[in-house]
């Protein structure tokens, strides 16, 4: 269609959008108690790639959404990856000191502001949801809240994670590594597509399948390229602390396969994902495209 | 009304209705991850008093509700409270070992999981609001979903823990220390109440502001009663480690008033109570013998 824009420009569009949104629904960093609100905001504002809002977006658009709507279900999400993040990076779990190069929330506050800020940002985030100004109907709205809570609690996300801190030090098959990544990252990328999706009048039944399997797609793919990159890059390219799964002694694509059989996947995700556009609407739109940046980020 | 039951009556029935519904949304123990699931039984079965799944039924019963509706929202709170309770006994925090005369979570397990079940038990009470079976209005239950993030998030209770962390070893006025309660405390109670009168045809403009206001007054009682318990008990009638908020060093009624002037203000607060419960239909019903549990409790 003449009239798309290019899907840079779109891009740029959506993360201006869901940068206004944290403006918009973050509580001023001077409001009571400020050194929340503070942390709160260094939290969210660290530059990310803001693969899940493109998700999100790139899906509403598929199925016909208001741009709006899908950037306010963007930045819900957001503050939910933020916050599993936030609370991840503590000594009780992760305890690392990097993150998009920059100093971890309970390193640049502390530990007891970090866990209040992922505590207070996942309501935030529903709250969104349920307070948006929007033409969307009451019925589409709940629906999004329920889509959400389940995919970041004990069964989707949150489960994951559990999964992952179990399995320190233990060897895992493959079936046990995807079950974990399809849960720690796949279950939020799914929820990502499904609440853009759900803005859109488009979405019908037989698209349902389509949609979550590409997601499934490029949620495997991002972990095995994450774990390609981790391996293989420094920590100044990374923004984070590299090789630190492989220190940390967790399993890995590569760990599990090596790094010649991770790259391989890699490519066959791709080739998978392609084929699973194939039955979208517009061959999947910006999905695609989004596609394209998972397998091939450098950083 | 003669087929109106006993309190006793009616406060055992919701109570075994609540753990019910623990039973049907909690996902099962033995499911993966089990570690998970296992603590997330252990925090939110651990004996309470449920005073704010009583609450939001007396306030459901109050506007007519149907009780179902309302065990439900009260669920949902009472795994919001256990998820505040099971980070607040976090080193981090309060570093508490004893809860409810068990070990605390991260005790009985160990701190990652702790916050990880704080961090599973949040959505799930969103997840009950959005995906119960009921003949509630979509815009009700979407409201609902407001109204419990913004008592939960950092303007209500996960704010008024941040005031409460920052100021040990401070003093605090009157109304600091009435701010941090408001939040910490009262901001649950008036979801509770609010989520409850929600589900009744009869909650009307003219009962929101008397209904708050009695709200406002069992929270700020609730306070005064247990920092007075607090400074005057044992830890084994308290179930909780006793005396530990002066040990600490925060600022509690009692250490700001004296033992004498809280008890006063506690009497106080009762007749305010009474007086405010004359302004609702039916005296509050039960919401009446509510305050009377919270006035005489003795743990």
């Amino acid at each position: 269609m003449s009239s798309r824009l290019s899907f840079d420009q779109w891009k740029s569009d959506v993360l201006t959008q869901v940068d206004q949104g944290f403006e918009q629904w973050l509580p001023s960093a001077d409001r009571i108690p400020t050194t929340l609100h503070r942390a709160m905001h260094y939290a969210v504002k660290s530059p990310g790639k803001r693969i899940r809002s493109l998700i999100a977006c790139a899906s509403g658009d598929l199925f016909g959404a208001n741009i709006e709507d899908t950037v306010h279900c963007a930045v819900a999400i957001e503050l939910i990856h933020t916050y599993s993040l936030v609370h991840d990076d503590l000594p009780c779990m992760d305890n690392d000191e990097l993150r998009r190069g920059k100093p971890t929330v309970h390193i640049a506050f502390d530990e007891a502001t970090a866990m209040l800020v992922g505590d207070a940002l996942q309501p935030l985030a529903f709250n969104i949801l349920a307070n948006q100004q929007t033409k969307l109907e009451h019925e589409v709205r709940l629906k999004q809240v329920r889509v959400l809570s389940e995919s970041i609690g004990s069964i989707g996300m949150v489960g994951g994670q559990a999964i992952d801190l179990s399995q320190v030090g233990m060897s895992m098959t493959l079936s046990q590594l995807e079950l974990m990544h399809a849960k720690k990252t796949g279950a939020l990328f799914l929820a990502s597509a499904e609440l853009g999706a759900l803005c859109g009048t488009g979405y019908t039944d037989s698209c349902e399948e389509p949609l979550r399997n590409y997601v499934r797609q490029i949620g495997f793919g991002f972990q095995v390229v994450d774990d390609i990159l981790d391996s293989s890059s420094s920590t100044e390219t990374l923004g984070k602390t590299a090789a630190k799964d492989i220190r940390d002694n967790k399993p890995t694509y590569v760990t599990l396969f090596g790094l010649d059989r991770a790259k391989e996947m890699a490519s066959e995700i791709e080739e998978n994902t392609r084929n699973t556009l194939c039955l979208l609407p517009r061959k999947g739109g910006y999905l695609g495209d989004i596609a394209e940046l998972v397998f091939d980020r450098v950083y």
